[in-house]
């Protein structure tokens, strides 16, 4: 992705794109503090009208008691795990392998915690009632993370999650949802953002994937949780001075596309299906259950490219700026719709669908 | 300092103020935007241009190989004093009993990094070489806060610096600076920054202090260090998809008021020596040496606040918005100059001292 490459390039240079929901610029800034008036105070230390308003209004909307703002899900997360951790006195917690804390974050919950993970499911499917029943060591707390990101944004049946919840509390183990795309599955799982978060005993959202803010996190709970959230989130350096830039833009984001979740995700539907039709293309899940969903192309990367490239020149139509490779003769990408698709001219994206089918066909 | 604090209160009527760059609202970030592309690209997980120029400008300033930005201090400090631990195999550092990472930070350092400080000096005075030389237990790093902003912002003299600097390098102790505020004494020691930071092997500085921006810190040192410093920066939580509205108004700022240090410094002399020609206060140090100091009455706050607010309602002049309690009989509150100093009309500072001065000698 870098701005040598030619795929980045041409991405770049197409008229509209199939995915995202536009530039990652400082524009997205000025849109959202277009119209505050500058005279509104600061938060100060994780205090302040700014923070506390925008923290009573994601708790309400997700059915929690209180809520506290962060810098980033990476810091909430992992001191979500810490207290139910520090709660039973056991430095042992349940995810998937695929988890962003097991992937992404340079082991912090190790390295800052000392909290050990037991992998459950594994890279081909989500976790299930069976993995959490058949743990042989005891854990404080069960992370689920839905849509589970890395696997193309799967989900479990909502009983499952349901049958989940019930043997954790009948266990003590605490349950806690990494929802950093939460918003984005209410339209599938059809059920209210409270009726989810009231199955786990801790909620973390984040406000830059479906809501396309700046940077910023949620995590909610109750008020005996959330309090030593907020000592955990000092002690992490992330109680800053302001966090109002973030909050500001999550707020205004939130309000604009909270309620197009369900466009998007029609929209994936919709643009999965154009995916399915072609030879030697397939998406990840079939049918997305919500926003996002991976595409794979049993082609090599360096032969797909210069595919994509032309494709991209003859429609104006950009459908990814990378491809990740997967193997030698596969390679794949990651869809997230946002406010870009809708404006892709729908005969055009007929054209850039035609034209990959018979690309990929008579290679 | 709450809304509903008569003192604050009055402060926040009155038409020049004494201390500060002013109220922290929005439109310090609207201010620091106004005339940014909105076509910019957002950084990208510590890349990208707008995070590697800034770095890379702060870096040179301080004469530092490279320099790495972070959202808070009390991340980027903790992680140096954690490299500089792991280096060693030593969990033990030195610092002053009031120094920040002591005071503020609910014990991240303890808590996170399990460090074990060892307290040098007391709450009179900063650290000299006898303190260091008289350490009876090895160290892995030595801290300096340069201004010791808890004692009213001392220091100690440059020679003091050069000769523990030697003392630990000799000694295999890496020296870190908390340079929270080094901008603000660099016109003291008629020193530049780099002659300063090159006594010192990390050094980290803030940009809303001195600088008055938003929130934002950067740490700086070798290239081995500060490539260190972004893996934990990534495990804190730290490593934000956009820190750029931090960023661009930390250089914005930057570039304002960097060169206003040296009249900060003469301004904050001016005021001490205005305060300390009054009955029964007296400031800490006696003539400051940078823009900060400690304001003392020997009146209790109970008696003093209701002579501010007359003061503050006859000359339309604030001189600070809380006192802080430091026994029955005794007060102080912090001063640190900024822009809105020169905006006070001299005849009108004037009549604020000539009327403390009454009250306080005729109470």
């Amino acid at each position: 992705m870098s701005e040598q490459d030619p795929l980045w390039q041409a991405f770049k240079q197409t008229s509209y794109q199939a995915s995202g929901h536009g530039k990652r610029n400082m524009q997205v800034l000025k849109d959202a503090f277009a119209d505050i008036d500058g005279s509104l105070a600061s938060d100060g230390y994780g205090t302040g009208k700014v923070i506390e308003d925008f923290q009573e209004k994601i708790a309400k909307f997700l059915g929690k008691e209180t809520a506290v703002f962060f810098p980033s899900g990476t810091m909430a997360q992992q001191i979500a795990l810490r207290i139910w951790c520090d709660e039973k006195g056991l430095k042992k917690v349940a995810y998937h392998p695929l988890c962003h804390l097991e992937l992404h974050e340079e082991d912090g919950l190790k390295e800052l915690h000392h909290i050990e993970p037991v992998l459950l499911a594994d890279e081909t499917r989500v976790i299930e009632l069976e993995d959490v029943v058949g743990l042989e060591e005891e854990i404080a707390c069960l992370l689920l993370e839905l849509p589970q990101r890395e696997i193309g944004g799967q989900l479990p049946d909502y009983e499952t999650i349901v049958s989940i919840s019930s043997y954790c509390r009948e266990k003590g183990i605490k349950l806690h949802l990494d929802g950093a795309r939460l918003f984005e599955i209410i339209p599938y799982y059809q059920k209210s953002a409270v009726e989810i978060c009231e199955l786990f005993d801790s909620v973390y959202v984040s406000f830059y994937k479906g809501i396309g803010g700046i940077a910023g996190a949620i995590l909610a709970g109750d008020k005996e949780f959330t309090e030593q959230s907020k000592v955990w989130k000092r002690r992490h350096g992330g109680d800053l001075i302001s966090l109002y830039p973030y909050i500001v833009s999550s707020d205004y984001y939130f309000d604009k596309r909270v309620s197009k979740m369900e466009q998007y995700y029609e929209e994936a539907k919709q643009l999965a299906a154009l995916f399915n039709q072609c030879h030697s293309v397939k998406t990840m899940p079939v049918v997305p259950v919500s926003n996002m969903f991976h595409v794979h192309f049993d082609v090599g990367k360096e032969e797909l490219e210069p595919i994509l490239i032309e494709i991209y020149k003859e429609t104006g139509v950009g459908l990814t700026s990378y491809l990740r490779e997967t193997s030698e003769s596969a390679c794949s990408y990651e869809v997230s719709i946002g406010d870009q698709y809708e404006q892709v001219p729908k005969v055009r994206l007929e054209t850039v669908f035609e034209l990959l089918n018979e690309k990929l066909s008579t290679r």
